[in-house]
């Protein structure tokens, strides 16, 4: 594990976006079970996957806390937060997208794959101190990246032709919320080659910013798919939500 | 993080206070957790909510007496849970007004921007050590303060007027104790500027003022929104009441 390189309010403020991101993430497990029963069937594993993501970020950003507190830094933690979460981000999409379950599992294996290729593959470059090594597993990393992006705008278009306004409206808004806290992640992993591996803005940018992506990829992306979810159970089981 | 200024028995009192918090707020947890199912549906997302409220201020406490114990302070924490707990009490206040869900949410969006506004703008006059900052940050804090608790005022003001007496004297309760606790916050923030930063007596009700106004403010006002909540089910669907 590396040693935290942060020192005064810098370390102070990461140190505090680490312990909010813990109690939110938690907050929100909390919140997503609970609104498990209030959702059709069909649509519940939606929110049962949003629990279990938040809930596993939330035991990654203890740790990520925890080792930040005393001093050390370990940012495979994030990896194999992705790892798990990324895969689910995506198949509670497809859940809402209304798509068929013959045509969502072939597209769900192949989002999948592409998740693991993309984290996999971004994770050589991160732990590296070669520039050249990094610039190259970002590239490599961006092929699966824009695969996925692109795929799910796809899916996404086809889907708003072919729902109601308020259900197009919420997919809408979990796919920019989907692409604004995604390009983070990217442009996050560069500071270290843009501004130099001991820049001390740099290393809390990139950290405030991982902290500020996942906080919109995971607790804020699932309170617009359970909107979604919702939205589709007045539309298509109205007694449910009296 | 600064070290703790208190010594003797007032160290020993607010580290009493700290540990009496984390309990009442985990036990508010299970209680608001218990009792979701006890309302009509429209109303038990003001539940849920209180219920992540007292857990998210729990995890908090759980930090600062953790940090008290150790010698160390950290208003950070304070912060990091009014920023997530504030907006999510506003919420819960406008499900139970009854107002139209088409109604309640540019209310929710302005009261959200207000609440976050008025936390940020605290958050640079609490960890500065010069008055004069101090000041200009608690007056600029105020005027969102103000803002929301007018718009609130106003908003209870026409749902007396259109609610049955009990639920009128329910809302009622719930507005008082968010005014007096509310009141709590901006005071105790003057205290380091009117006794000066090392006053042991400032800092120990500075303290205790903030751990009862979160008592006051989250676990009894939760309980009052609870109160509101199961009325409105026993006068609009007395089935579930039984």
């Amino acid at each position: 594990m590396n040693k935290v390189s942060l020192t005064g309010n810098d370390y102070l403020l990461v140190y505090n976006v680490f312990s909010l991101v813990v109690a939110s993430m938690f907050g929100a497990f909390v919140y997503f079970l609970l609104n498990v029963s209030e959702v059709a069937k069909k649509y519940r594993n939606a929110v049962v996957i949003s629990a279990v993501v938040v809930g596993v970020a939330g035991y990654h950003y203890f740790r990520i806390f925890s080792a930040w507190s005393s001093g050390e830094f370990n940012e495979g933690y994030r990896y194999a937060d992705w790892l798990l979460t990324v895969p689910l981000l995506l198949i509670e999409l497809l859940i809402v997208l209304g798509i068929s379950s013959e045509k969502r599992r072939p597209l769900a294996v192949r989002l999948v794959v592409a998740a693991v290729a993309m984290i996999a593959l971004g994770y050589p470059g991160e732990v590296s101190t070669d520039d050249t090594t990094k610039w190259i597993f970002w590239v490599l990393a961006m092929i699966p990246f824009v695969y996925i992006l692109a795929t799910v705008a796809g899916e996404l278009k086809k889907a708003t032709t072919r729902e109601s306004a308020a259900v197009a409206k919420g997919l809408r808004l979990a796919m920019i919320l989907l692409l604004v806290a995604w390009l983070v992640y990217p442009i996050s992993y560069l500071f270290p080659i843009l501004f130099g591996e001991s820049s001390q803005m740099a290393e809390t940018v990139r950290q405030v910013g991982y902290s500020l992506a996942d906080l919109l990829a995971k607790p804020v992306y699932g309170l617009a798919i359970l909107a979604v979810a919702k939205l589709r159970t007045a539309e298509e089981a109205p007694s449910l939500n009296s």
